[in-house]
């Protein structure tokens, strides 16, 4: 571990270097010792202690955390392309109004965008939405704007001309990071909806023409808007990349583009690039079209969904209500969704988990904690670990008639998927399996396993067995099994449930992620 | 004029380009022909007609606004160094709430922050502040907070504990941009404020420390807040720059900054770059140092001001309310006020302007914009040009009982300064100076002018005019005499108002920066 000083130190996990009820850390960089070395280490499994000097502060690093953390791993920027999954084209994904919230709150934040349906037909139900996430954005058009024909315009949103794929308010700095439309009533031909994924678009220009990336993510331009109460203005390039170069915001919005100051030669090669865009995102292949209809509500990151609607005759009746939220509040409210299982399963370990395991010399969560070192030792892919880790955690459950893996299966599904519910699920199977393909597998049950052998219906038929192996989740339920029968050793020490904790954080992270 | 014709065709003003009703453009970049070329041209004194091939297009661009628009002049963002008075430190700008909105919108756009004075010691009072020019950012923090001492804080802010300078929320992406305390109470020892230009001290360390300012400006850093309701993280460097290096975002934070993930060569470097840039921020030299006290609201841009609090007791009564509202929002109730006398002048020159102007042969208007055209054709500077213009304003005005040029130097100084308001207020006593100093002056008179002579007091007397002659703005109010008296030809086109209100924004523009 060669991890900068001054790295470490400033990281120290202590309660004079950090308070501990807000978790914030008590010092400034000026604080420190400069220059800060190491002079003293020891380390056992779980953690590794130092002393700093030349001041002889002392700080303990839990390996899980030091893991979790460490350099190399670059930031974890949830606004650039890497953060994303960037779609040529893609169905429209649709959720409902009133059901999980995690999977739409992740569909945006990941692929952009997400149509949330049986949203109640009601003024100002938009407002509800983005409440249910974070806060609404008030800016000169309202708390709510209304995207309908009117008789004085002030924007072309209110009138019923085709609109091409633009951001939003691309005048405004900071821009509105996440854009609602509700629909309340459409009942034209055309004003439908497309959408757009401008970091692909992006990411293919640069694959493409590369100079005319250069240009746009290096020229800023100014768009304005001006009525009667406002006059905005706002300098950005239309391709923003962050210091490294990642993909971070579009800007795209024609009708607001004012005259470019920069040099003839600049804008030459700025308006080359921008028609080069410009076609991109044109392109049909690039496209999601879809109609809205009343109870629809399309939530999109307006940094990098651009949206476009075809013409309707200003006559006819179509009324969609909008309104403006940000993005970090939409991340917070998917981290404290992500949380949530780790927050339960904490609980649960120091909880019911300190119970005794019935009949073994283990507790339940030593057991289960066991058994994830044993997948971990074994190279075992994230999903099994987790699996060994929750495998028993029926038996912490409150009571629910259920037996303990349908139980536990039942429970995890609500925040992971097959791969960690289905060898959950069949761990039990699993122990039923084996004793009827593996002769010697039954002399190595515990006196206890034994016992409830006999009530979870014996060892499997050949022809039981048979279906169960080549069902999908097979091997993992047996490997699993495996680990299971393997951790209820008194003599072993456990890791803590911290230590499996990244472990879970990823998986929930990736849960997000589209396929 | 060797504009590119894409550049053109793409600004074209025309009412098929642009929504009259919107002034937003109606076409895409991808409507046009590409390429595209000017085929003819033809130009008179106030405009420019071009056809476009190969669509034979027609636009007329009107020189003032090809002057003002010209390319070469960069984009004008109002959120980069070069756009702000940067300080190492300065006397706090205090302002009386319920006075004029300008000045001290400007401040904070210019200098980064302004003290308003007599906000009403009244909760909720800095929902009214924030409202006045723009709209709250609510946060988890709520749409307003407390800072004062909590007995559960979620945040250090919330206690009596020092606190060094850092901007807020860097956490949160869009960050608030500015932010607003408001004093109710403030009974401490201690507890005093102090506020450092981030951009100033960033400009420094560009200067001193080459290295360590690309390595803050390059290195995205994450900040993170945590607590039950939210887990909030964004990654952006500490310094912010736009694609061509100017300094636009500081994000400074201890407390929150989360371990460097880079790899260990960056994350020595910069913490090198950071330790250097903190030092800077800390020194005395770089500090406003202030006391809130009951009814003082402090308003400052947090993308570039941080601001520290120095200690105080736990058991002591200090309160402050806070909110968080936009820059753009601001900068527009800047324009939208600094627009206010553009459109009160349009008004006026195309109302009682539009009138004779007694016993002259050209109107008032007509006579205004002679002189205007007189000063600009002798190379004057903004400022004389626009007393040219302005000079008589006191005959249009509705009826004060004061003598025009009194009554016209006092409308104007609502929105310019004396360079000015005094050459206008000094006209008629040019008049009478010129007079008595220049034998032949008299005889150049127009009849009305001699009439009026009389009546204004008719020639100073030696000691009358070496009083005038030894005023500061006596040269100036000289000129504009002169360009008034050449300004009476009705054989002289004269070009519209319209060709001047460049000038106007400039003067305007640069009213706000403090000198």
């Amino acid at each position: 571990m060669d991890l900068p000083a001054v790295w470490l130190r400033d990281n120290c996990r202590c309660a004079k270097c950090r308070d501990p009820r807000t978790g914030q850390k008590l010092f400034d960089i000026t604080d420190l010792p400069d220059p800060i070395t190491v002079t003293d280490r020891v380390e056992d499994e779980f953690a590794v202690h130092l002393v700093f000097g030349p001041d002889g502060h002392r700080s303990t690093f839990d390996r899980a955390w030091l893991h979790e953390n460490q350099p190399g791993r670059g930031e974890q920027d949830f606004r650039v392309e890497s953060a994303k999954d960037l779609w040529p084209s893609i169905d429209p994904p649709v959720f409902t109004w009133g059901g999980p919230e995690l999977p739409w709150l992740e569909s945006v934040l990941c692929r952009g965008f997400a149509v949330l349906s049986e949203v109640p037909v009601e003024p100002g139900a938009v407002l509800r939405v983005a409440e249910s996430f974070g806060y609404v954005r008030e800016t000169n058009y309202g708390r709510l704007f209304h995207v309908r024909v009117e008789a004085e315009p002030n924007n072309l949103a209110f009138t019923g001309l085709p609109i091409s794929p633009h951001t939003d308010n691309p005048y405004r700095d900071p821009v509105p990071t996440v854009q609602l439309l509700h629909c309340l009533e459409n009942a034209v031909e055309g004003g439908e909806t497309t959408l757009v994924d401008g970091f692909h678009a992006a990411a293919v220009l640069r694959e493409r023409d590369p100079a005319a990336f250069r240009a746009l993510s290096g020229t800023p331009v100014t768009f304005e808007f001006a009525d009667r109460d406002a006059v905005l203005r706002a300098s950005r390039p239309l391709i923003g990349v962050d210091p490294r170069g990642r993909i971070r915001e579009i800007r795209f919005n024609n009708r607001s583009l004012r005259p470019l100051g920069w040099s003839a030669e600049e804008i030459t090669e700025f308006y080359r690039a921008y028609r080069v865009f410009a076609e991109l995102l044109a392109e049909p292949a690039h496209q999601v079209r879809m109609r809205l209809n009343p109870g629809d509500c399309l939530v999109f990151d307006n940094t990098r969904v651009l949206h476009a609607r075809t013409g309707f005759a200003d006559t006819g009746r179509r009324h969609l209500e909008g309104c403006y939220a940000d993005l970090d509040s939409l991340a917070s409210r998917v981290e404290v969704l992500r949380r949530e299982p780790l927050v339960a399963l904490s609980a649960l370990f120091a909880g019911a988990g300190a119970q005794d395991y019935l009949g073994e010399e283990v507790t339940q969560a030593e057991h289960m904690l066991q058994a994830a070192a044993r997948a971990e030792a074994a190279g075992a892919p994230d999903h099994l670990v987790a699996a060994a880790l929750l495998h028993d955690i029926g038996h912490v459950l409150p009571e629910t008639g259920q037996h303990h893996d349908e139980a536990g299966a039942a429970w995890l599904a609500r925040w992971f998927g097959q791969e960690v519910t289905e060898p959950v699920r069949l761990h039990v199977a699993a122990k039923r399996y084996l004793c009827a393909v593996e002769p010697d597998y039954f002399g190595r049950l515990s006196a206890a396993s034994v016992h409830t052998l006999s009530l979870q219906g014996g060892p499997m038929t050949a022809e039981q067995a048979g279906e169960f192996a080549a069902g999908p989740y097979a091997a993992d339920a047996v490997a699993v099994r495996r680990w299971d029968e393997a951790a209820k050793d008194p003599a072993l020490a456990s890791p803590p449930l911290e230590h499996f904790l990244p472990v879970l954080r990823r998986i929930l992270e990736r849960a997000g992620r589209p396929g």
